[in-house]
């Protein structure tokens, strides 16, 4: 059971709404999945984890969204999050992913743990070659001018 | 080794550096730590981060800055990320933090781990006056208007 | 449903009713909540995990018994332990934690299991400025007399 | 430092130099990263391993290769195993991977760290829609015949 | 309710229903958990994962049957896994598991957790004498010939 | 680098050196490892661990002390703390763990943590025969007496 009441749309305030209209507009649906639903009783909290989710899953990015689907997928998958296996998965449905795909997905998963857990067990020292070969140069503030004013020449770092 | 370099100031878009001065004046520092020189090479998610950051853990709150201090590094320990165990201990510090007082936290997350296995491992089902009581009700959009104008009453649920 | 029997009052053993009454009366309640009665079938166990739960959470201590809940909280969302969470978010409550808190308490674990991953991702190196510098001597067993006497003179270490 | 000697191609036995060439073979190099080499002193895990990876990883699928290292990379991080981190990235770059499509990577997985723990911690009870709809059937050995032997008529299930 | 349906012997392929024969053979048994149930829409994986499981906990081998499900069952406890813990105990109990030695497993799996945080978190560094020793060589395919062929002379690594 | 100096036998109170001694004498060696110098700093905690240590590792038990040792080192493996891995196989190597039962060993932590997700993942309902049939009774306080006297007649439960 929740540990918070799942708000409905007749009880939203106008900040709430707002954000069940957005998400409705977005995923093209009339239906608010019960995670909005328990953080709506705090409106700007709301607001900032639809912000990130909108940004980091559904803008038009280099990675395809079935992709970031399944990224997201494997973590939840990790950290046995029931709630987030079951809704992601329906979520990657909707992006193309079958019980083919799916069976891929699971297998991979799985293997990743216990390669990861055999590796990190045996303490295996990392290749040179998997290095990125980054000095790590101490900070320096040099370039800030007196209070916060930029210098007129700056590249792009 | 870092993965991507640590920029500096002066290697810093003028993005990143609007975010290396507001962390320098919120934190009345002139230092910046290696976390966010490792972000820097793409401002937009320094900036994302930061704001995340300064939102929640620096914006005055119920919670104490030293608590809250407290609670991300519990998380930290108990995910084991080593960088983050170091720099927020040197945060809570900052916040009023001593050695008697740390080792005080030490045996809470200590004694949480412990707990936590030895709960799951007996599948202990929850007592009654643990459930908070809230009945689920199916999702409405009852009250929302067409074309996503907002009804003229509305209360702050 | 447990993996072990609920043991109630009258079925348990005196080792096992000297520890609820002394949970009862350290909490001021007549209530045992189930973890310690499904700890019950082995008293050596519950006085142990009893013992230290009362030496580390209820003593009188430099943290503050809200703030030690919320570290115990934390780690207990982060190992996704059910019934920790409802447990000791009850406790928590009674300890004055209010909605208020408690959303601004969610939003720093949240922030930290985020930030914990970027973090280990970018493999980011630690600052010198957060390592302790303590240089590490070997072991000496220099000052340990013969047999076990201590020596006369002994300074806290 | 590595648990276990790392084994050199002229040290290996004969099955150990046989999973040696498969992977150079598969690969199309001539390197052999630390983990076989690792694992090479005991031949039999070593061939296991690099079969499982090679059947799940390398076997044309549905999925592409680059989002199956992206899926085994999001556990990796999660799991915070810092050899398969830098060593599946690595990976993931030959099969096409750069620094923006990374970046997207890593806000999801840390997203995705942060939306599971807000989840978990909520107890957010799943959406109907989201739930497959298996009625679980008891378990029935009806059809198999005595002494092992398969009915004529078999349907795939 | 598990994601996929649990099928049943008489809707099985002829390969599930070779791994369900083997499984009832090896294990003595009519009954097929529902674990391998719901692997079974996938025959190739079911068959995998049944032909790992065999080999690594059923083939006599030099840890005694009981203590590898004691293994098995430590981490499926840390990792929360809440089907494994019951399954696993359960077949740790047919090998000889009984009360008095499962509170003692409870113990330790409890007390590792603790122990582990309390050294993460101290970021202890590691005894010299608890280094392997082991000096890591680069790689070095010498030995290898022409085309695949094996060099006449091999020694066992 | 430890967050705390590793303190010697000669700089450790005269409560530290208790525990120093005690460690020796219990496990017949001269030598303290570093977990110990480094909780010396606070010899109640000091104190405290190593009795739990003791109880729960060494104490002569149902599990003979190698199995004890595999149970506490797939823990340490599953957390990934890096420090417990190396001690506990140093530890366990001394009560007999060799080479060949090393693989076993790290074969079945493997396979346990994929299995785990694999069975997470699909979300598999438990088996009734898996569930162990006890029935929670509420709590009652009846058989109590006032003013915490036992009543004359009580049974083991």
């Amino acid at each position: 059971m929740a540990q918070v009441k799942l708000v409905n749309y007749d009880e939203a305030s106008s900040e709430a709404r707002a954000v069940f209209d957005d998400i409705m507009q977005t995923r093209s649906t009339d239906y608010i999945n019960n995670i909005w639903r328990a953080l709506a009783s705090n409106p700007p909290v709301l607001k900032r984890f639809w912000t990130q989710m909108k940004e980091v899953m559904v803008k038009p990015s280099r990675l395809d969204p079935l992709t970031k689907e399944l990224i997201y997928l494997a973590v939840s998958v990790t950290n046995n999050c029931d709630y987030c296996i079951n809704s992601h998965t329906f979520a990657a449905r909707k992006h193309g992913l079958d019980d083919e795909m799916l069976t891929e997905f699971n297998e991979i998963v799985a293997l990743a743990n216990a390669g990861n857990r055999l590796t990190m067990r045996l303490q295996v020292e990392l290749d040179e070659r998997f290095k990125p070969g980054h000095v790590a140069e101490p900070w320096s503030a040099k370039g800030k001018s007196a209070a916060g004013q930029k210098p007129k020449s700056s590249r792009k770092g």
